[in-house]
């Protein structure tokens, strides 16, 4: 093994004094506890069963909205949303009135973590399994960096890397499949293995999570393949760590049926037109959940009172949470220019739509598994080594998913 | 084996339809999932990961606060508190003027479907390893009902049993130690053994989750025995289902003190005299928690304004959701008449007191664990038969830990 920097650096007013092994860090996209828990009890994951027994295995609350770009925006940025920024996958921009997809590292406004390794000497890798991430978290990091789903275009001035399908050893993945997720995975062994980095971040995508529930053989199948991997990254000497962007909840009637509050619908009629209701889920990968999760965002025209609207949407059935700006900004640490007058969460198994019409349920493959709100806060955290006292005490506290950089770098008692 | 009644029963408007066998809920009282996980990992519930396997495990979502009294009412009635009245261990009576226990059936609005079954032909068993909780869960109940804590004191009057302890085959248990749970759950094997029983609800105590972390060795121990009445209770032939009333979190800061927020000494500081923040954990069991949980209610003289409390509370740090009465009963589902006219909810980490002066926080041993609030909502729901299609629909959307029974008697496709 070359030499690995020992090099301490800083990011958003984090130190991180890293050891001279070889570090990954996790994103199992979309991983609920649920998920571990059968696999671990069918056996079907035995590395990360010794992984949890050795080291540590616990809950970690995550950023809200539970979705995915917020939560990794946080986790390599070591902050909230709040300081970060990017406050959904989706967002009204008030500068252009245009509602857009907030993927680009422009709405990112700290810098990341594995941006300040890099320059500290680490050789840091990043690979993401959906395209939409890779140029966010990259974002001004030198080293690799590129996902799964575009691997066969990559290039040496945009990538880092100009083999990566080589590398890997594996075709290309296509993008609904689990293969996307063990690619990512794989390509961090592969490039742990050719020591060309010491720093790792891999972040998986939810497909299977979104199709599949926790005892599916599909879903066992699919974290023993994982399984699988994290043993590789062990055996290549890495300090291994893992946590998720958010948890997966079904959000189904007890007919199978999509359970959705089309939220836009019903102000409209009580309010008027002109009220939009924005759905921070939207992504671009629409067989995933048809952009219904259970967290969206109200912006009011000028002529109608918040605190009407307020009232109305705090009695509706099925919403659990609703907040002002300014509350929402406290509570939930959101930015306050990226979200709308209103923010709102629903129960564990409801989901917010706009209108029937803006939907496309029938993209949805086997029901309707999904996300956002409080139910899908809480996800685990996993490390390979035992934790210090020190860290200890901190993941009997109140740990976030976002802290995850932290424990790998810093919190290993055996490190 | 002598003859199990399978006549139907109803209790609140639900209709039970019980097999042949003998049926046992457990509630594990305290268990947070992270005890479970522990220990099975770490492979000492052997019996338990066999269960999990052939029938079930997944999150349901217990009743707030997240109290001992309320949800046990809960799983014994299968409503929510709104309905049955139990809204904490402590209340301050509205009659009387009065802070008092709330361990009486007097308190309890509705029947419980222990009285339902064991007037419908069924040989109810209740044991609690508390014995606060005894009277108000055997209420209307023929059959046998005792405590651990007083198994040396039952008469067949008023226990339905003259040889608890002779039974048992066991010493006195002493109430803070793991025997009480244990002892619990081997009068429910002998019990059912002895055929004394064909329909048994025991519920444990959670003195060693508000002790130890579930990583340490009196945790993982405490829950290989569990596991091993566990298999006891399944060798007799049972249907076993297991939750939880509550999870549980450490309420500590990082140097290890009780992170509490001194809410009547905040109020009266910023209102002046007269406010009462009453914390409904409250029970004679000063060693767990030390009456510090994460919910409170706060009672106002008219002279102070509730929309001020409100407004002051709702920015206070560490403080995750308060509600106007009529707010919590609508979100929480709680008895408008038996809560304040604010209902607090804190953080993970966080525990809400009432004065300094008025806790013993040298009552604690070890550091504080505890419970109340929106963190430790979600817990462990166990079955020891694989679910039918109807009810896997039900587990997949919001079930409910009262929803226990229901599932065990209802739920198992292989009854």
């Amino acid at each position: 093994m070359s030499s690995i920097s020992t090099q301490p650096f800083t990011c958003n007013g984090r130190h991180y004094t890293p050891p001279a092994r070889p570090i990954v860090v996790i994103c199992l996209d979309g991983s609920a506890d649920e998920y571990l828990d059968c696999a671990l009890a069918r056996g079907r994951m035995p590395r990360t069963q010794v992984l949890i027994c050795h080291g540590y295995r616990g809950k970690v609350r995550g950023a809200l909205p539970s979705f995915t770009n917020v939560n990794n925006a946080s986790i390599v940025t070591g902050v909230p949303p709040s300081i970060h920024g990017i406050s959904g996958n989706y967002f009204l921009d008030p500068d252009s009135g245009e509602e857009v997809m907030m993927n680009s590292a422009k709405f990112l406004r700290v810098g990341t973590l594995l941006a300040e390794a890099s320059h500290s000497g680490r050789r840091v890798g990043m690979v993401t399994a959906k395209d939409k991430l890779r140029e966010m978290l990259s974002h001004g990091m030198q080293g690799i960096g590129f996902s799964a789903e575009k691997a066969d275009t990559v290039t040496l001035e945009t990538h880092g890397i100009a083999d990566a399908l080589t590398l890997v050893g594996k075709p290309l993945p296509k993008i609904y499949s689990p293969e996307a997720s063990l690619f990512t995975l794989q390509a961090g062994v592969a490039l742990l293995r050719a020591e060309r980095c010491d720093l790792l971040y891999l972040s998986l995508t939810d497909y299977m999570q979104h199709s599949y529930s926790p005892e599916d053989p599909e879903a066992l199948l699919f974290y023993a393949n994982i399984d699988t991997e994290i043993g590789n990254l062990l055996d290549a000497g890495a300090i291994v760590a893992a946590t998720a962007d958010h948890g997966m909840n079904a959000k189904q009637r007890h007919d199978g049926s999509p359970n959705v509050l089309y939220l836009e619908t019903l102000l409209t009629e009580e309010f008027g037109a002109g009220i939009k209701v924005i759905l921070p889920i939207t992504d671009p990968y629409v067989k995933h959940h048809g952009a219904l999760g259970s967290f969206a965002v109200v912006h009011l025209p000028l002529s109608v009172a918040v605190e009407r609207v307020y009232s109305f949407i705090n009695t509706l059935e099925g919403i659990t949470e609703v907040y002002r700006r300014e509350e929402a900004v406290r509570r939930l640490e959101l930015p306050s220019d990226r979200i709308g007058e209103l923010v709102v969460l629903s129960g564990r198994d409801v989901v917010i739509g706009r209108t029937e019409a803006y939907h496309d349920i029938s993209a949805l493959e086997g029901g309707l598994r999904s996300h956002g709100g409080r139910y899908e806060e809480m996800v685990p955290l996993l490390l390979s080594e035992p934790l210090t006292p020190t860290y200890y005490r901190k993941a009997q506290a109140d740990p976030r998913n976002f802290d995850i950089f932290d424990f790998a770098i810093n919190g290993g008692a055996s490190c």
